[in-house]
């Protein structure tokens, strides 16, 4: 048995927030409180900025009643970042974990906090700084690689059904008016989250109709016809897009009324061809059209948050301090599924240097075979994620009364 | 007691759906269930549309589990429309309503709605045949005169109030990167919906911190002031728009970007400004900022539906078919608040011309004084319709650790 590293434990958080990311961070104080080479722990206030700034919070003395609060409370208790570490951060890094006695740093993220959790990992071993490194997984885009999901996927994948659900029995009610409603998703790069609208689908005339995900060239010919052909069977048409697409030519769609920004990680963001493609289908279908463009709000949701997500969520963030007290370090956290039936997870650790950078896009085999419709397969993997059942809508039968008057002109 | 009037009844839904719009049919199904006047209930589908085609669905035979799905199924299960009455329509009219004996119509919907129930009621007195029309309000807009509020508002106002209080979370974990968060809500001319926003605020560093109605003329410059006084106070700033807002000078706000329509009773729909005002923020101010639009999902959630309002909603619905069968007729049904404490409403009725075309828009004493955010009236008014509180969301004490490092240069 190894000797028990004993000290401190710093917890960050970084990257866009999502609905059961402070689960993880619950999940890491209760699993905290359990063991003795854990002294005090800490919170780095937003990421590694705080860690820069040694700008700390000491979470030893949270209630319960408290914890329990942020456990339901969305986005990043701690305030998350965005910071790429630079080449003259890392001695700063250094002369805080020396000065606070910090030997556990778990880091809770996407792909980039993985790479600068491996960073930090790295540091550490070439100065000869014992510190122990998990890299905590997070993202609604479900795009880690290693992990059979992210936490944060589960909760934005069930306000995406619901909320598609929900829009379109809204476009239903108004066909002859509304005719084209489309729902525009978060991802990028991965199409996850965007298919996810298909959870709430249970017969063809249920949105969406039409799903268009990063991962498929996009086609805007293709995209007006597959509306035509919506359109003429039922009167009206729903669809979910990501929110950038990209053509078989390497053209970003709506890029000219997109909003365009940039991170410091230097990647490009492209949000906005939902509004591009609404314009499209009034100008050139003559239809009737609206965008919805939820936002953030898909990641903030609480209402919508899944419980299966928040239990993982919690689960991994547990995980991450039984694994760094075991002496494991430079790894992240993955979820590995059990099965289906009933559907279970357990957790294993993915190294983080082949996780971080790494993007995790949906198989080909998640969609159908025109690529505008995720398949029975996508399914099977996303429904037991989103939680309990959505609660069941009806709809009317149709006994159709017997005409009696004169036949209108 | 007057003679029993005998025949079938027909219900029309009619506008933009709500969450709760389908807890009145209910409501009217339930209570025609009573009465040995009612015949047969039938469903008009899409309104005053399925009037003109003689497109009926017999009601009578659905189940109350089939009945209770529909009461907790968003849109308008009958199918809407916004189809203004021509002048050739009324011969046709009253020949359905003859060769289906309809004797009873309610129709369920927003001002426009009222006016052309006012207009059926005005041609079965015309023609001399017995109709009793009976109105049943309906709108997330909330501006119906004569009505303590609409059924739908409460809903819709919980979308608000849970929206921007976790879009608020997100803005303030990603401070620093994300700087400015705007929410677009419904209501063109009327401000009740998006002053709900402020529903789920209970310090001043919770969201939102501005709050801009179409009610109060807007100032770009204004505007852009406040963002920078509350990001210097809080470090980011989160604010609710309506989705048109009018200047001093009478423009349309962003009027250029925004998404521009209009109806078939003549009015002009502007939606949109969040975009622009989102793009004010970063090329005036320097600040990254994000426009979320939920668009109809405001007005389709239903799992955001606020249960004092789906009662209410309900309780409308009885008491139009009650008003009916007791006799009375060219009369919307009203809400009228007992008292806050504890919140109690019952229903009353306003005669249909009075409501129809009307616009009840919020009085200036439910906005603070600079205009910028609802006052104390406003909430004791509102917080009672969006039904349970809010869950509640935490934040950690910040227990500082004192910093140990050197200074950081």
């Amino acid at each position: 048995m190894p000797d028990t590293l004993r000290g401190n434990l710093a917890i960050g958080q970084s990257g866009g927030p999502t609905a059961v990311i402070n689960a993880s961070l619950v999940g890491m104080l209760h699993e905290a409180s359990k063991h003795a080479a854990i002294e005090n722990v800490y919170g780095l206030r937003h990421g590694v900025e705080g860690l820069l700034k040694e700008d700390l919070m000491d979470l030893g003395g949270t209630s319960d009643a408290e914890l329990d609060l942020i456990k339901h409370t969305p986005a990043a208790a701690l305030g998350s970042c965005r910071r790429k570490l630079r080449p003259d951060d890392y001695v700063r890094i250094l002369e805080v974990f020396q000065a606070q006695n910090i030997r556990y740093f778990l880091y809770n993220g996407g792909n980039d906090s993985m790479d600068t959790s491996q960073r930090i990992a790295d540091l550490a071993a070439r100065e000869g700084y014992e510190l122990r490194v998990i890299g905590v997984p997070k993202t609604i885009d479900n795009d880690l690689m290693y992990t059979d999901h992210c936490p944060g996927y589960g909760s934005a994948a069930r306000y995406c059904a619901l909320s598609v659900r929900d829009m379109g029995r809204d476009v239903e009610a108004m066909a002859g008016y509304d005719r084209v409603a489309i729902y525009e998703s978060m991802g990028r790069h991965a199409g996850w989250l965007t298919a996810a609208s298909c959870l709430g689908k249970e017969s063809p005339i249920d949105p969406p109709h039409l799903v268009y995900v990063p991962e498929i060239p996009f086609s805007e010919d293709r995209f007006l016809d597959d509306i035509s052909r919506c359109f003429v069977e039922f009167g009206f048409a729903t669809v979910a897009v990501a929110e950038m697409l990209i053509t078989a030519d390497g053209d970003i769609v709506g890029l000219s009324e997109a909003t365009v920004n940039s991170d410091s990680f230097g990647h490009i963001i492209v949000a906005g061809c939902a509004n591009y493609l609404a314009r499209q289908v009034r100008e050139r279908l003559g239809l009737k059209a609206r965008a919805n463009r939820p936002g953030t709000l898909q990641r903030s949701s609480m209402i919508t948050a899944s419980a299966v997500d928040r239990e993982e969520a919690y689960m991994v963030g547990q995980a991450a301090v039984r694994e760094a007290v075991g002496g494991a370090s430079g790894v992240m956290i993955t979820l590995e599924r059990i099965g289906n039936d009933p559907y279970q997870c357990t957790t294993g650790t993915a190294p983080l240097g082949t996780v971080a950078n790494a993007e995790n896009l949906m198989p080909r085999a998640y969609m159908n075979k025109d690529g505008n419709m995720p398949s029975a397969a996508f399914e099977a993997y996303a429904r037991p994620l989103i939680g309990d059942p959505l609660p069941p809508v009806g709809r009317f039968a149709y006994r159709a009364v017997e005409r009696r008057a004169t036949v209108a002109d």
